[in-house]
């Protein structure tokens, strides 16, 4: 992979807004997407963790896909998330994907049940690939092992790129455990790894890592495209510094509540708040903490959404 | 609550057979339950952990259940999985088995996220009463920290029973601990519990249980059905010995797999056996040595399903 290949570089799990009803605000969404290409994203992880993507039905997340589509947000910067807990519907939304053009898919393993076997994941796998059965289709394992409570083993992943390498083509590492990417990194030459936060850009892009895909990318995008375009320069370590201070000063806090309560307030929009059950909104208490906190570190998130 | 009234007793999660394309097979499918009826179960908890429901669309389950009902099974026997990640779908589902008169409504909670509050759980059990907004409504909790990652914190239930009783009716108790059990019962009078295993059916009869939904009712609910009659009597420690020790033979090995090839054994039919990933059948190691420790502890998985 060259250094400069697409998709190199921060890919933001955006997150989804929604409106007083609990609907999709996909007017704030498709900005809010907009707005995070225009400071730095490469792509967009749309329908992550942190897009509160399992807070979604099927047709939600197909609409959703359809509308950032017909916004004008080239598909081929698109990264959905597909992998439910049933087969048909990561058929579904993969295929869904796929004919919409967008570069790859996200994929969580099914994660209801657990403790099972690496002949089941990897059925699982290469049951969505023949039943999409489309050359285009590249797909990212989703590892969140805290979350899912499943993951992608070493020897999984050996299986399925010796069966399906090209179309199995990247993965995104939220273990938390820097181990873990490391391992990734020097066992898969050509496999695009992406660290699951930033807290690990530096240590992964310095071992051919192709960039992150994390959930502070949010608020925080312009910083990490900005360390990735760098990260052979003396300032390096510096950048990396300041990039680890401002996510630890976030992931205090749950991130998803923590991502929304920073865009309410660079907003001043106290919509930009609401989540879905089970997630709950930040507290007073915990907002005054974490914007203290960045303002201490210099952090603005960004700059208010260009007009359309 | 009296001694009979329904839904005392076994209810049982069927297990969905399937195709060789995994596809649903609708027609074994209403044959098992109509079989499990006659052989003493009280109820159908269709769409559990052992049912699969999770790798099944929200689709396939409106189709199979009533395609259930049409088949005759009367609705007021039935208390189908309802809970899925996404507040929507569990909104769906559940009003689709309200509008189709199943007696209730067996929950898990939003099961992706972990670590999350009691007050992000009461919204989303909240949200879906609200929404469904039917009178007939009756929810039974499904607990099973195990699998879900997520549960039912006995505050929890209190502020549930506070603002919702007798819409919030019951519980299954999948925590396989016997202090949790005994905590339900002895915290909440009148509420049903469930234990989701047989291992302590006879204890939680004699706290007032009201009965158990068990995985290994699929091919043992004559036996859980008559200590459930008998537990005053003086068999009853001798039939709940019987229970456990068969219940230990299966679980030994993954329940649904387990269960299916007990069936294809009892139907003399392969195709019992398949299961969709991530989940695989059991191997013929395994299967050798379930069957050898049924067969040794005379369990006969029942008799041939009767012919319709």
């Amino acid at each position: 992979m060259s250094l400069d290949s697409f998709p190199r570089g921060v890919l933001v799990p955006a997150v989804t807004p929604f409106n007083a009803d609990l609907s999709v605000d996909a007017t704030r969404f498709v900005d809010h997407c907009r707005w995070l290409l225009a400071e730095g994203a490469s792509g967009l992880a749309v329908f992550g963790t942190t897009s509160e993507a399992n807070a979604l039905s099927i047709g939600e997340r197909t609409d959703l896909l359809e509308r950032l589509i017909a916004s004008g947000i080239p598909a081929n910067v698109l990264l959905p998330g597909t992998g439910c807990c049933a087969l048909p519907d990561t058929v579904a939304l993969t295929r869904h994907a796929v004919q919409n053009g967008c570069f790859g898919v996200l994929m969580l393993p099914p994660f209801y049940y657990k403790g099972v076997s690496d002949d089941g994941l990897f059925a699982s796998v290469a049951e969505v690939i023949e039943r999409v059965a489309d050359a285009r289709l590249r797909i990212y394992l989703y590892h969140i092992p805290p979350m899912a409570g499943v993951g992608f083993s070493l020897p999984l992943i050996e299986r399925l790129l010796k069966s399906y390498r090209g179309v199995v083509a990247g993965i995104k590492d939220s273990s938390g455990d820097w181990k873990c990417t490391k391992a990734l990194l020097e066992t898969f030459p050509g496999f695009e790894v992406f660290p699951g936060a930033e807290t690990y850009l530096l240590d992964a892009l310095r071992l051919g890592g192709a960039g992150c895909i994390s959930a502070t990318a949010n608020v925080n995008v312009a910083a990490m495209a900005g360390l990735i375009r760098e990260f052979r320069s003396a300032e390096a370590d510096a950048m990396q510094r300041a990039l680890t201070a401002v996510r630890a000063a976030i992931q205090k806090f749950p991130l998803v509540s923590a991502n929304k309560a920073i865009l309410a307030r660079m907003h001043d929009d106290d919509g930009w708040n609401i989540v879905r059950p089970p997630l709950v909104p930040l507290g007073a208490g915990a907002k005054t903490e974490l914007f203290a906190s960045l303002d201490a570190l210099q952090v603005h998130a960004g700059q208010p959404v260009p007009a359309r």
